[in-house]
């Protein structure tokens, strides 16, 4: 899922995803709430009639961004209070409140509010985090049953479904304990949070891999906020389904482009007279229209049109892998396909 | 021409643009000589392969840049001293140096290199800068000439056309005397230039209509840098063909969209609500899938897909309103449509 954060994937239109192929975007709650505001969206008839997207949103529930963006929270028992890192102005999010939210904005998928727990911690901290996140996930699905059965006037979108996230930084028995008591619960699918938040690679995906084993074989496994291109055929190795990054857009903006043997950046000097494309046998519309010394060039000249060219090949670079993986396992060749992917892509090929 | 300055229109695709039924690009010599340099494109065989963009293109001699950018710059009978805007390096431009310029990038249109002569001078002043742009107008040919019929390894593109440039201010009798300088040298065809350098609207529209009616009736008569919506009517009513001008793309990434009824800027309070598209009626794709409150969001949020979203709409309105009057004038039907135009229009409605 490509990350459109306030409604609107950086430096992209609607139709260049797509364009791209693009089945689902994730969006933040966290920043509608702030701006232009969930009562707004929810005025117009919820996130997909206001951003004029019609394919599945998913957004998530807040929890993250309070704890990585905000000034001043504060967490108790009830939920998380915090200002506005864009105004200072205060606000209180509860498991309920970020269901009403996420309801007012409509999405397709939304997520149960929850505290993402920082790394590194004990295991009585991570113990006392996990077990807060598990009554804020029966909260958080008390309030959206009531909401969707009550067919309550701001609810935008009655086919919504809620994935439970599962908490427990890196102690596998901790993980186990809340996967058993996050499904008890019952939602529609699960996440995997906590991770890529300063544990190592192979910490991350070892972790996620026993957590996903442990979920429901006949629901989606969403491993959040994940990650490196490797990363994603490791994690679907282990059993996940679903992923949301940042990465494939962020490092476009920032120079870094995907290719199949790994990263390069596009503002090295060497580049500056390498007419060839930036990843030659790729498909997408900036392989096969511009060469690295163009795009160089509109990095360099800090051209608009450089971030927009860069996001769509990395955004192709990221689905063209997760079309190639699901084909595949359809083929019973996955195996085959991992050692060839690692084969060529080294994420230390960065220039 | 939309205006495409470091060899891209800012915050568009190519594919933007041709979706757009753009014909001809405008790219500034200028800056591609500072960056990446005109021996880099013409090395990959000119601009057309460098941005990888097929249709025809114009290139500018450089010379308004050096006027209106560079530091510290020397005017001589030999050309312009200059210090680049972006390094502080220092470069020579003269009418055959930017001529060679030009045949490396290889437009298919090219500019003659002439001094912009400021605003207000006197007459005198007037004069004396229109006989240095006369005599640089010969030499500019005499270098055009021999690179062509030389067959010079360093051209790319030998069906080049290159246009004259008049000056003389808003004085009628030097603007008639600068026709038939440049007439007299022999080009392709001609451009007005020097104007809409601070003079008033009207002063400006009524120069441009006396010095078109002096040129050759059987060549393109090309403004340049203007202008607004309505003065693009009235120059056609004058016998103008071509135009370029920043302003639909400028003022599109500060949030000014241009309307039937007048400019309109999306950043407005009045506009947080306002689910109506930005000029309703349009066809653009901003206008068919987005409304005011969604566009203001991206602006506030300072989103880049803000300023593309605008760009598309901006070169629309100006695109549609050259093929209406195009339209017009095949259906004997021109008076009735400026009229109409005016009617709507007012470049006053700006809130």
């Amino acid at each position: 899922m490509p990350v459109g954060t306030s409604g609107t994937v950086k430096a992209l239109l609607h139709r260049d995803l797509e364009d791209l192929g693009v089945e689902i975007l994730l969006a933040n709650a966290y920043h509608l709430l702030l701006r232009p505001g969930d009562a707004l969206i929810g005025r117009v008839g919820g996130l997909h009639r206001f951003m004029g997207w019609s394919r599945p949103i998913l957004t998530d529930s807040g929890g993250y961004q309070v704890f990585s963006l905000s000034d001043r929270r504060t967490v108790d028992e009830e939920g998380v209070s915090f200002r506005s890192h864009l105004d200072g102005s205060e606000h209180l999010l509860t498991p309920e409140r970020s269901t009403e939210i996420q309801a007012r904005l409509g999405a397709d998928i939304v997520m149960a509010f929850d505290e993402c727990t920082p790394y590194p911690v004990t295991a009585q901290q991570a113990r006392e985090s996990m077990e807060l996140t598990h009554r804020w996930a029966k909260r958080s699905r008390q309030r959206f049953l009531e909401l969707r059965d009550g067919a309550d006037e701001s609810v935008t979108n009655l086919g919504q479904a809620q994935f439970g996230i599962v908490q427990g930084s890196v102690f596998p028995d901790l993980r186990r304990e809340s996967v058993e008591a996050t499904v008890a619960v019952g939602f529609e699918a699960y996440a995997i949070g906590g991770l890529s938040v300063g544990e190592s690679a192979e910490e991350m995906i070892d972790i996620a891999g026993q957590t996903a084993a442990w979920l429901p074989p006949d629901r989606p496994r969403y491993l959040m906020g994940v990650g490196m291109p490797d990363d994603l055929v490791e994690a679907v190795a282990r059993g996940v389904d679903m992923f949301d990054c940042v990465l494939p857009t962020r490092n476009a903006r920032n120079g870094q482009l995907f290719t199949r043997s790994g990263p390069i950046n596009i503002k090295a000097a060497r580049f500056a007279e390498d007419f060839d494309p930036p990843d030659p046998g790729c498909e997408c519309y900036t392989c096969r229209n511009f060469s690295r010394a163009y795009l160089r060039h509109l990095y360099i000249a800090n051209e608009i049109s450089a971030s927009s060219l860069n996001t769509l090949h990395n955004l192709h670079f990221y689905l063209d892998t997760m079309r190639r993986i699901g084909e595949a396992i359809v083929f019973g060749s996955f195996e085959t396909f991992r050692q060839a992917f690692h084969q060529t892509f080294s994420r230390r090929r960065q220039v």
